[in-house]
């Protein structure tokens, strides 16, 4: 017998090395199970023939881009399939006087960027795996990365989309211009909803233009509570950072660089008199600031900050978001939760914003996620809350914060996304269990 | 025999002059019949008690905040109650070190910029409306402004929503905090949903630092052609406008400023290394530039020009964006319009946004809009849609433009629009026939 994927002229693969590669993403967690098969559109028509035979067939589909989701969102279970979008990957069009692109799903996001930054401008959204990610991964995770201090987040970029329903129906949502707002946000609903309410198969994307002067700040402090009030002087004082990323003392020591400060702040602004005005503040509570005008000289400590980590065991990375005035007092409160369970936490910051990203190192040969890692997530996932803050700044939920989703945005707005997701995919087969 | 809403222990009042001023907004329609009365809520449980009536009794509830909506959004027919949220007008709290404020809905825009600007901060989305509407009002349509051109619509700065459902129970939408994505983005969806899916009454905003330096240009141009190509150059040079109005030959004679330019760009920059690139690029095709360092000095002809053909008679302001390279087009196209219905039209640009408002001047007696003005509107939506643009931009549809929306968005999506609004309000109570 013949499964019904087989026939519709899509390629497919059940191989077990293409499988086994694309049952999980980057959080370590495993599913249940093993998928079926996994699909490799070519256009959104092949896309929309899947779909429509999964829903005729009851078939689970996890849409795929490159697999780096740090929360379970692309893990695929027992009988599903696998819809990898990587092959969609042209740049169909980038259109600098228009200030748009337009580009299937499976383009790299750092590939975007560098066409755009031929013709002077730049895709804004930077996640940290810019150059393996795919834009219809940040899109459907609403990605947030460096530049969003100021430049915002993925959602703030998508102009409009083109998506297939479960039902197997095209809509385009959005616009191509940079303004418009006929008919409900269609647009934002599908932004961060981690594949469970339809597939992009085509974004429209509003670039920007590379900033003509940037000038790049780093600072060390003799603690975190004086770099996060750093962060916090520079916009009272009329600063707007273009980013503002905050390492702290555990991230140095493992990267080996400032290894005796209490905390970096990499900080760039690119606004008329900011520079002089941010070179100021810094320096009345840093040890030592230095500038530069090439913007990734400075950076480098912020990039190596992962890797350095990852060699010193398996990184399970969260990312709540606190009042940014709250910053220092999370991160002193994530430090005696690594004392408390006794396991290693290291915290980045994308300090303007107040997300942080506590990344516990686990040991690297566990399978599951160690009991004591869970509660310190569990008891960074309450501090979050306690503070007024969010489980997640830009990573979403996936299946990692399933159970705590409920928690913070109450019953009632809960029940209402579950009518949203059953109005999408009443057989519920895009990505289920997912997102909310 | 009383009606239900006299006993719930919320203001309000059925007095014809009451009644009177809040059955219409600013776009000249006029519903049919009379609102039964109008509420006077002082805080979210009111509002709650009001919809919890009006889903019992499957009463129409029409939200309302200053009225200035162009596209008969606010408007109240036969039997509705207006539920006027002016009165609900406290700023609850600015935090300049989170660079959040949160509001009630009443809250005249400019009021909360202004509080914003005591503490070195500004909310940016700034509609030409700004002294009188409200950010209710603003949420609810997804206002545009002067400032969106680098700063973002209102979307763009809300974090945060405290909503009234059709049934009287309350969500929070969002976060309290600068990123955030936990679950669907039902913020998204209420802003711009014109009081269709929910009440709003609270809202957390983004503020930003008040930029450090600015510099305004004003080019006069022999022709529109030429003004929207140098907003186009401008881009292209690396400069990203703060601002960027265009001004056509009509609009400058009925101001009386420059009467003998073919087009007036007014320009703001905040970036650095901007000010000059942008004054060279200006100068290469302008007849004359003029700069200054005081953000307010050159602004005036643009905000002169409202007033000033509102004096020739009675306006219906259109909104329609195209993509920004076609701005020059799609203006002479409109000066065709004019000329084929006989009707005079000024337009007014967004020109980095590619967000055009052709102002069509009517007959100040005339109580409906007059047939010619009715064709030349139509032929200005024809054209949006050919130049691959969007019927508004920023003003919303309203009821205005309901005919029009389908057009635009196609079946499928307006069918899950549909589909949305039935979720969030089965009994079809809330502003029906509005938006979609
Ligand atoms: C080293 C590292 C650094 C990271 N840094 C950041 C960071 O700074 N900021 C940040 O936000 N994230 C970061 N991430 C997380 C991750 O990279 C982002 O979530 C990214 O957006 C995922 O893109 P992807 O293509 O890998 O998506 P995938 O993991 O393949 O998919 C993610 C989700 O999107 C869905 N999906 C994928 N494509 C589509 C589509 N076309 N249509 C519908 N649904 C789709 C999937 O079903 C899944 O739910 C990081 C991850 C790593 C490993
Ligand atoms: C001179 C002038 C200039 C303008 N310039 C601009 C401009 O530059 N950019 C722009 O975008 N618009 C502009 N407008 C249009 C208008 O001002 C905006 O749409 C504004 O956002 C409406 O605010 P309001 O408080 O008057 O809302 P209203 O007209 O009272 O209401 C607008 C819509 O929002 C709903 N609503 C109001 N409050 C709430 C609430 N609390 N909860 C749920 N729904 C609610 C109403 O039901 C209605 O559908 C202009 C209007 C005028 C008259």
């Amino acid at each position: 017998m013949t499964n019904w994927w087989e026939s519709i002229g899509v390629t497919w693969s059940s191989d077990t090395g293409v499988v086994e590669e694309r049952r999980v993403d980057r959080s370590g967690w495993a599913p249940v199970g093993r998928p079926a098969a996994v699909l490799f559109p070519r256009d959104a028509d092949e896309v929309a023939r899947v779909l429509r035979g999964a829903t005729s067939a009851r078939t689970v589909v996890v849409p795929r881009g490159a697999g780096t989701a740090l929360t379970g969102a692309t893990t695929a279970g027992e009988g599903a399939l696998v819809l990898d979008l990587s092959r969609m990957d042209r740049i169909v069009a980038i259109d600098p006087d228009d200030g748009t692109a337009v580009v299937e799903p499976g383009v790299i996001t750092a590939d975007l960027d560098r066409a755009a930054g031929k013709l002077g401008l730049r895709y804004a959204p930077d996640p940290a795996s810019f150059e393996i990610s795919t834009i219809g991964g940040n899109i459907a995770t609403n990605a947030g990365g460096l530049r969003c201090a100021k430049y915002g987040v993925t959602r703030d970029a998508v102009l409009g989309l083109e998506v297939v329903l479960a039902s197997g129906e095209r809509i385009r949502t959005g616009r191509s211009t940079l303004k418009g707002v006929s008919g409900y946000d269609l647009t934002g609903l599908i932004v961060g909803s981690e594949g469970t309410l339809g597939v992009v198969v085509e974004a429209t994307l509003r670039l920007r233009p590379l900033p003509l002067s940037t000038t790049t700040l780093a600072a060390t402090f003799d603690d975190i509570a004086l770099a996060a009030a750093a962060a916090v002087a520079l916009t009272a004082s009329g600063v707007q950072p273009a980013m503002a990323e905050l390492l702290d003392a555990a991230t140095l020591r493992a990267i080996g660089t400032r290894p005796d400060a209490g905390a970096l702040l990499i900080v760039q602004t690119d606004a008329a008199g900011e520079e002089l005005v941010a070179e100021k503040v810094l320096a009345e509570t840093a040890r030592t600031v230095e500038v530069s005008r090439d913007p990734t000289a400075l950076l480098a400590a912020r990039r190596q900050a992962l890797p350095a980590i990852e060699r010193l065991g398996r990184p399970l990375i969260e990312d709540i978001a606190v009042p940014r005035s709250r910053l220092a007092e999370a991160v002193r409160a994530v430090e005696r939760i690594a004392a408390r369970h006794g396991v290693p936490i290291f915290t980045l910051s994308h300090a303007a914003d107040g997300n942080l990203h506590p990344i516990i190192v686990a040991d690297p040969a566990a399978t599951t996620i160690p009991p004591e890692v869970q509660r310190a997530a569990d008891d960074i996932f309450t501090l979050a809350l306690d503070l007024g803050g969010t489980l997640t700044g830009e990573h979403g939920i996936g299946t990692l914060k399933r159970a705590w989703l409920a928690r913070e945005i109450g019953p009632v707005s809960h029940d209402l996304q579950r009518r949203i997701k059953a109005l999408f995919d009443p057989d519920n087969i895009l990505n289920p269990g997912k997102a909310i």
